[in-house]
């Protein structure tokens, strides 16, 4: 295979396998190629991918050596990006009665969504993080997005218990801002003891949520290295539960009377 | 920009982008190069896309035309693939009670949850498809992996309605297995009139559930121009309602005194 082939092959691999450590004699063997040519191979994706901001090649040396595709959104490529999401999130038409905003539309969205989860996975990428936990039913594709590019599982805690989960844990707890008792259940084989865990959501008022899936967790003993909410919003009566956590995008204000939103970068950009 | 730097840009720029049409300008302005070394490199590209089995290059004549991605995953990975996974489903473990199997690891995996999503979007590649629609919660991440790879938006089906979908249209239907009338609901804005979707669940028995689909998307005068479920698993007490579907796997059968499953592949690969 020529260098130019490898290269388009070889791209494409790292891309389809990140955070997995491909050892050089694998490319060697796939491509026909003297190892010494895989190196300066690598050395020219990992320009690329730097100059592209989409992340880095990380060498392993030694025997049990190789390399590693760590993705990584540059700064700018996230602050660009979600500076454009606030504007969409501006749009007076997504006030909703009660002053909820409507985010459906950019939540199904999967270049949305893509970068979202590369942003979120950039925030956590030295936490060692081993699974990504969420409620049903909004944050799951986000959730998603940045287990896809950890490459670690997604585990869904749900409302309601259904056939299909097993035996489960079930917690009750005190929603936030409606005050009212819910639950939440969560497969018992979904999750092993002691693993560390991170919290993706789409929206967080109080955290109530949040502050039930860190309990329901606790029944598991999972270490929660990081919480990660697209958007939050601050809850008028009741104050926030949560302190340490990473949100993109801040709902400032939602103005009914003059339909006016007002949107601005989250805590990850801003503190 | 040297070609094998352009090499690596543009694999990772059209594997970003499927089903996008790129203009040759643009690639020459962004890696400043004469557009027929552009195409030279577009021709590697794509003798590597095909070589490794995962799509091709579509080229569109003329003032407005260009390149695009079409991600297709072969019928020989796709087989290997599935294959593999329904040794995972035979596994004894997975049996609950009532003869149901679990496979949240599995759905919540993302290497499982990518390939999946391609053969998805291999099976409907030519269907025209505007939405990928499913119902909460666990087919989500199947149904955003198709989304991904086909680029269009995910619409998310719920069982009860919330404050943070706007006003919604929602059905009653009774459920094949259970007999137990339902209620659907989706959010007006989500859907404009007379798109083309295609439903994506992870699992079916009558088909009750992709009735009560079908019917709430009548609502919404969509076109349902694709079926596609993981798995199927026949239901003895009730004959299948859908017929025109691809199913990727069947659960034969599962014994659950003998505490044996049978998997194997579904009507994708056997009609």
């Amino acid at each position: 295979m020529k260098r130019s082939e490898r290269l388009v092959a070889m791209t494409n691999f790292l891309l389809e396998h990140p955070r997995v450590l491909i050892s050089l004699p694998y490319f060697s063997e796939e491509y026909g190629a003297a190892k010494s040519s895989i190196s300066e191979d690598l050395d020219i994706v990992d320009e690329m991918f730097q100059y592209q901001g989409i992340g880095k090649l990380e060498t392993v040396a030694g025997a049990a050596g190789g390399v590693k595709y760590i993705p990584l959104y540059s700064r700018e490529n996230s602050i660009r990006f979600i500076d454009e999401l606030c504007k969409r999130l501006e749009e007076p038409e997504r006030i909703l009665p009660g002053g909820y905003l409507y985010m459906s539309d950019l939540l199904g969205d999967p270049d949305i969504i893509r970068n979202l989860g590369k942003i979120f996975a950039t925030a956590f990428a030295d936490k060692r993080i081993e699974y990504i936990v969420t409620v049903a039913t909004k944050g799951i594709p986000l959730a998603y997005a940045v287990a896809n590019i950890l490459n670690v599982p997604v585990i869904i805690v749900r409302r309601d218990p259904k056939v299909t989960e097993g035996s489960t844990v079930s917690i009750n707890y005190v929603s936030g801002s409606s005050r009212k008792i819910q639950t939440m259940v969560l497969s018992k084989r979904s999750l092993p003891e002691g693993a560390n865990v991170c919290i993706i959501d789409d929206f967080m008022k109080a955290g109530g949520t949040i502050t039930g899936m860190q309990s329901l967790l606790k029944e598991f003993n999972a270490n929660v290295v990081g919480i990660g909410v697209l958007a939050e919003a601050e809850d008028e009566e009741e104050e926030r539960v949560i302190d340490e956590y990473y949100s993109l995008i801040k709902i400032q204000d939602v103005d009914i009377k003059e339909q006016r939103i007002e949107a601005v970068k989250g805590n990850y950009f801003t503190e």
